[in-house]
């Protein structure tokens, strides 16, 4: 199997996930840089998650433009992808979603922060990118690279932003890694939305963090990934 | 396939995809205008939602009289569907739910507003109507054309309305347009009672809202409806 | 087929349902008058409520004497459902459960009362009874007649009462009637608490409730009854 | 069938159990102590709870070394398991967790008691064990003797005890039993998460937890094992 195929058949994996763990519901995308161009990223044609299927998934340079798009419309939010794989050379995977706990954050500006070890993937704090500092009323999707890359910079160095009245938008060093983060970013944020009713919340120190994070080889990515793809009626591919 | 047809086809799936997502349980109804009298609509007789087939489908004049009724019991709540039509030229398709996350804003005078980019088609603001205010203690049930039309009149040229102690009422363009809505009501209404928990709310401005409802055409509609449609074990028309 | 026929298909098909609305986990249970020895009552063997067979229920006398138990361990608190059929003529099914958002208002005191229209079947205010009061520190469990009739004292003529750290029994004129009230006692809770955080709560009015209770014939009964069924793999009884 | 072999049907089944009720996602483990060498246990190689098969299942001896491992691998906190049953000698299952609703008390410091009968087994107070008090910035995993002991001091001679920013660590006589605590401590943090929204909560008296834990035969504990195993696809054994 080329590293294309793996990839086309990690983003079907990867897609029916998101859908089936309630990070995405008909909306919501997961990318891949491609394995051999890494100026271009794959991404499935503007489809509901839970339906995509290996046909769906097209090639884009980092700019949004299709490569032989045979009629498969694109996502208007593209763009997210490509402007974080030109701000991030150590980025291989991108995911974008409506995840319903961080909703709340993003509108309140309370702080989204790790407080389940496993959360510490989301990075030390997660910042908040409004479409309105820059961009005044829009239709708050990141419909060109102009925003796209505004957004980039919001996320900066870290593995998580939140978007304002929108999402959130993840980036991983593979495809299982996105989608790792992206789980428990929904789970640390509902986790603390509770934590906060009850009191004042203690937080992960900053030197567990980085222990965490050094700490998240493929194995403990891999043993989620089995799990959820046999719950998403997928295998893991070896 | 006539039109007829296909919209009957749209009514049953349209009750799957409710009963499915949770916006409707063992009640809650959806109706069509008919699309060659636009006097007339198309709503179920009294069942449940998830159990509806195409033969449960009734036709009836504005003012709730079946035509060819058969034996099948209307629901009580019909007036509901013909005051709307009456009123609104536009719509052409109604959702009555209970949708829990919306009854606690119809007892508590929370005003329910956008903060979610996908909830802008609930409108600018939600309105709440109270069956007390002209009606005085009832069974709460739109149980004649006064009280449809009272429920109207509260409705005005919005997407959707809440009822005190009851549920709410959609109004869209078409039978996918108004699943739409409350689908993304529900998930609002759901949302801002956590935000309010937190701190102060930013909502969706004017400007957002206005420019998210003139974008919203069929394509991300459809997008939805064929990933609700096959959830809920139907296949989306083309 | 028998009147005893259709109430034990009718028992089996309550426990199935019970379980999947979420209404029991593994404990709760439902019962119903003998139809023909109204100082009889069945009841399953103690099973879960989701596991439950039409060969698991056993004939009780009012005093939870079993008539024919071969071998068939009955529950401990079989007390609650000949107490009240013992004090209540026209109660002709009980159920208990551990309802999971009525807990909270039996440990704390906070009234539960209905705000939804469909939960006005619940009664005008659920009392509580705590089982501390006259019998100490106990297991908690109805566990002789002393406390069950304590119990149904408490209950008087409502539809439903709360038992303080443990569940609520739902007392209803037929099977049926006792499930749907199960239901939306639990979905009650569920709202009113969620509202309760939202600010001050409009209640339905003492003649809503009236009017609501007096409207609740067998039709909605049977409609969410049919769809309840469905979905718990039984076929409504004609 | 062996002793043995019971144990391990027993592992799979409390595997299967804890994934499919939701108290472990793609991480948490279940042990029980070999029913001949008191002084090995028996534990799943490094995978998904929801994966396990007989053939995962490893022996250990009580410092974590394994016996027969061929390429199995351990998880890393195996050393929670060694380290109860060191200090225990009446334990003979250990249940390792996130369990969600749990996780906001470990880091609130607000103490999680038994509200509800069923809960009286959690003990009538769960601890907190925080790695940072005696070993800094980790990656809070417990991944030796060390540490494993330190937890087991905290637990003392308690059924429960919460581990801040991490999970929950639950000691049974039985599989059947620490699954049972499992189970009711999930519950019993979510109820108390909304009692306390309410108000002041009259959690059990210490009367009342004792009367209830030395009521829980292996009776009521079979009754949900019955219920639970059928809903993760297993029979339970005689």
């Amino acid at each position: 199997m080329s590293k294309l195929d793996f990839i086309l058949e990690e983003l079907v994996t990867a897609n029916r996930i998101l859908a089936n763990e309630g990070i995405v519901d008909s909306f919501g995308h997961v990318s891949a840089r491609h394995p051999d161009k890494p100026d271009h990223y794959l991404l499935s044609r503007a489809r509901a998650p839970e339906r995509i299927e290996r046909g769906d998934i097209v090639e884009y340079k980092l700019d949004g433009t299709a490569i032989d798009e045979r009629g498969r419309v694109p996502y208007v939010e593209r763009y997210i992808h490509g402007a974080i794989y030109e701000a991030r050379p150590d980025v291989h995977a991108v995911v974008h979603n409506h995840s319903p706990s961080t909703i709340p954050f993003g509108v309140t500006g309370k702080k989204l922060k790790p407080l389940l070890h496993m959360c510490a993937n989301i990075g030390h704090e997660v910042p908040v990118w409004d479409s309105q500092d820059k961009f005044g009323d829009t239709t708050l999707l990141v419909s060109d690279m102009a925003m796209g890359r505004d957004l980039a910079q919001s996320l900066g160095s870290r593995p998580s932003a939140l978007m304002r009245g929108h999402g959130a938008t993840v980036a991983g060093r593979t495809v299982r890694h996105a989608v790792f983060i992206s789980v428990y970013l929904e789970m640390g944020a509902k986790l603390q939305m509770q934590a906060m009713q009850m009191g004042d919340v203690k937080f992960l120190t900053p030197g567990e963090v980085d222990q965490i994070i050094a700490r998240v080889t493929d194995f403990p990515l891999n043993r989620a990934w089995e799990n959820w793809a046999r719950r998403a009626g997928r295998e893991m591919q070896a």
